[in-house]
């Protein structure tokens, strides 16, 4: 059994959950809820960020990605911000589907795989 | 090639895939879609007991879920099930959103993935 | 740090990442969205089979799928095309829900993950 390192695990989920080389988070909601789609976007992937730093590896190592936005018609802007974020060359692989998310201002929800 | 392991593969799907130290689960639905949200929620996760034990495992061993509401106003009462049953700071990652499922009584589906 | 290979990187995601003995596609929509469910179905799984050769793997190595359906009752004619895709006792695990896709015509997407 190899070890599985959990990082901030409250009652309903952990921050990140590490096994075995591959990094695992939750689907992040943006602090401000009162921002915008890209507003919201950027706060979400800055969080990201932050969570991959804690485990040793960042957006370069990206594997899979699943994006929920709470209006399907906000792909665009939110996707501005995404590209302007990612490594050159350097997506991961994507799913972005409309839902609506835990909190009713929230527009957009993302939750990664990453490796390190 | 390592061997992939496949627990009661139907003409749709299998129960769980278990591959180099990962078990893949299907979303899973309660048998009895009569109950309400916390009652579904209760079998989903004995279901998922069930199936990690197939495969040499359990839940204090979760990488990673994702929960589907019919009804996101039911994440509460969800939740209050869902802490009850993880063990103490041994929570997965998580994302949980609203969808309308295959079923149009059931309220919750979940799917995890675990590691030996 | 092992290798992670990248195949078609755009701006926004990666057609397939493969890293470590797993491969990660992109939720796939069909080109024709001008079919019907049954005919985007074909269109998405002649795409994961197309993007699992690039990657020296293919249908028989599913570990995960998830399926997004505009309109959930499409389900049933969906799993027509997606059973008869899929090999004999070869189901990988699977979630299945209605969402909004990116285009208002797209009735289905589909995302796997494969090993090799």
């Amino acid at each position: 059994m190899s070890r599985i390192i959990r990082t901030e695990p409250t009652a309903i989920l952990s921050r990140a959950v590490e096994y075995h080389g591959f990094v695992y988070t939750s689907g992040v909601l943006a602090r401000d809820l009162g921002k915008d789609i890209k507003g919201q976007t950027e706060e979400v992937l800055a969080e990201i960020d932050a969570t991959l730093e804690i485990h040793g590896t960042d957006k370069t190592r990206l594997l899979q990605a699943q994006i929920w936005l709470k209006h399907i018609g906000d792909r665009a802007a939110m996707n501005e911000i995404w590209s302007a974020w990612l490594p050159k060359d350097g997506a991961p692989v994507r799913a972005c589907v409309e839902a609506a998310l835990a909190d009713p201002r929230a527009l957009v929800e993302i939750q990664v795989v990453a490796c390190k």
